[in-house]
């Protein structure tokens, strides 16, 4: 086991009717926040009003920026760091999912800073302050509601980077799944694709001895395993909403990580596809992931037959471990299809003909990847696999 | 699942040489602290001389209290908060296991509150302010690190009664396994049981709907099944113990209480056990637990047959869920007797006698227990099945 610091600041505010905690956990950083959200949807299902009364009853004010689209745009956060400036607000409140929140920390960081916020995300600069940001979440998947992360994508030239710092964790996150009961099919599917991916990051290691996280992180994905397909069967089933829900934090809040060092190349690589083709990030993980597994299996056979067997329940094959660890990688892309998600490219609908470029793009900042650290060439290999 | 609030605010600070962190991290909170310790073993194996030095290079100035005692006492409480008081120290340092925790944390709401201590036990008030805690952990068994507990022994009428609130939840906790390779055997077999009982206490639920929570339970009990036995035949067998110094946090930092109530019977139970005979904790759990799943298997059938299965990996016998179940709580029996654990109160040197004294001291603020709901006659009837 490897030494680590480890804390979860974040204070969760879980279950029917938390949203009504909003004003009261607002209240406690700030009288006047930015209300960040996405497309609207917290309009249709009422969540908006619920908050703006919220806030209200706590006496704290808001000016608001809408917008955030999925992979969300360096553009917008310059432009939520002006209004904040400008109307001297002092914490934002992100309203929605990853994308929100992920700008809301970019919005929060590039406050206080008097240089491009672009700095902190190429790692030409380093966070040192940053407005608090408070979350109502309405996606589970990212886990940035408790995480150390945020994702940007700088639209001039593609680029989606990621800022990692215990800094810009949130100071709460107000969870109600009855506000996930709406979510389509696919965005729950892919949400299931990234949470799953999260721990899958963390649990492909070369450091020994970390039983407790890896008991850990076959129990949150076993979970998941078994609650997303009642969710799409049940979309107002609360229970398995809540199961997803949590599990989604715990996935990415860092107990995972403690006493490991993760891969995290898939995310990386993932990142490349969604910065050219915009598409879905989870639906981008579906695809890398099972290829990155082919092409890495053999660095650690016993881990994948561990995979196979503790997550998958597959029935080990004591001669053969190579068809176990094989197997397990063939229930998790049937698990994926099964739920709706794409696992090549050309389900994704992505073309072969930018492979390259993608593949120099991942490794633009160096080689990539712990558990198996590869360079251009073996992204590009990964991602013909992923064809 | 239920509703719930989870955070957790205490910075973990784990591995080897995480002690010169000592310094630094105390000195974020205060200038001149109470260095509080149990018996003096911290002066014997160095820790004391490493924590003084560092606390030295970082500018912090110490007055300390040591002697703090298994079951700690009240009467050492009120010693320490004299002592803070006259030397207007800010912050309490303790270094040592629960018992020195739970004695700290006891000082630090104490100092500021005009009247008597014991009252935030009792129940007859609330604390509103604390001094902050840190802690250098060297047993690990209570989870008192990162919890928000303090168990303390009241010397006249042998009352030993808990606080719980979030306020006392230890600013930051050092743990280094390496200062628990020179624990006794039988302590670490005390402090396993101790831990087990902190996830157990949780696992026994009537909340339905709790699978992360359950799994990320039963992912910690295993863990500590499979490494006390290996830390016992090799006790400087650094991943062991390591393993089992992060389970004892996770166990008792709440995270395994997430969206359901516990039960907590047995450790009402044990607690006028130790009162009244000062037994080790772990020791009196060990006696209790077992005694109290006999007598309320039949509550819940099921989730002693998932116990049985998950934990203890005993082969279902699915025409006998009744056999599956007894033979999960003979496998508890079997694992803490194998530890060196006692498993009867004849096995403790606890007579009978004041078995009835015991129960109704046990119920004196009203019932206890929530998976099952228990009164005078029960707990002595559990008492009786222990003997």
């Amino acid at each position: 086991m490897e030494n680590f610091n480890f804390s979860m600041p974040t204070r969760i505010v879980f279950g029917r009717e938390s949203e009504q905690q909003v004003g009261p956990e607002t209240a406690r950083v700030a009288r006047k926040v930015l209300l960040h959200y996405g497309s609207g949807s917290i309009r249709r299902n009422g969540l908006y009003d619920k908050v703006v009364a919220s806030l209200a009853s706590s006496g704290v004010s808001f000016v608001e920026l809408g917008g955030v689209q999925p992979n969300p745009r360096l553009s917008l956060v310059n432009e939520g760091i002006r209004i904040c400036r400008e109307n001297k607000i002092t914490a934002i409140l992100a309203v929605g999912g990853g994308s929100v929140i992920d700008s809301a920390k970019a919005i929060a960081v590039g406050v206080p800073y008097a240089g491009d916020v672009w700095d902190f995300y190429t790692g030409a600069a380093q966070p040192v302050e940053t407005l608090p940001v408070g979350v109502v979440l309405t996606i589970p998947a990212a886990g940035s509601e408790a995480s150390k992360s945020s994702v940007i994508t700088n639209e001039e030239g593609s680029y989606k980077l990621a800022l990692d710092i215990d800094l810009i964790k949130p100071v709460f996150a107000v969870m109600n799944p009855e506000y996930t009961f709406t979510l389509p099919p696919y965005q729950t599917a892919c949400g299931a694709a990234d949470i799953m991916a999260h721990i899958m990051e963390r649990y492909f290691t070369n450091v020994r001895n970390v039983e407790l996280t890896d008991r850990l992180c076959e129990a949150t994905l076993k979970t998941i395993i078994r609650n997303v397909p009642i969710a799409l069967n049940e979309p107002k089933n609360y229970d398995a909403r809540a199961e997803i829900m949590w599990a989604s934090t715990v996935a990415h809040n860092d107990l995972l990580s403690t006493g490991r060092t993760g891969d995290w190349a898939s995310h990386r690589i993932e990142h490349e596809l969604s910065a050219l083709y915009d598409v879905a990030h989870g639906a981008g993980l579906a695809v890398v992931f099972p290829a990155w597994m082919k092409f890495t299996y053999k660095h650690d056979l016993n881990r994948f037959v561990q995979f196979a067997v503790r997550v998958w329940d597959v029935d080990q094959d004591f001669a053969h471990p190579e068809l176990t660890a094989l197997e397990g990688i063939g229930r998790l892309e049937k698990f994926w299809s099964g739920i709706g998600l794409p696992v090549t490219l050309k389900q994704l609908k992505v073309p072969t003909d930018r492979i390259d470029e993608m593949a120099g793009r991942a490794v633009e900042q160096g080689s990539i990847g712990a558990f198996v650290t590869i360079r251009k060439p073996e992204v590009a290999g990964i991602l013909r696999l992923a064809s």
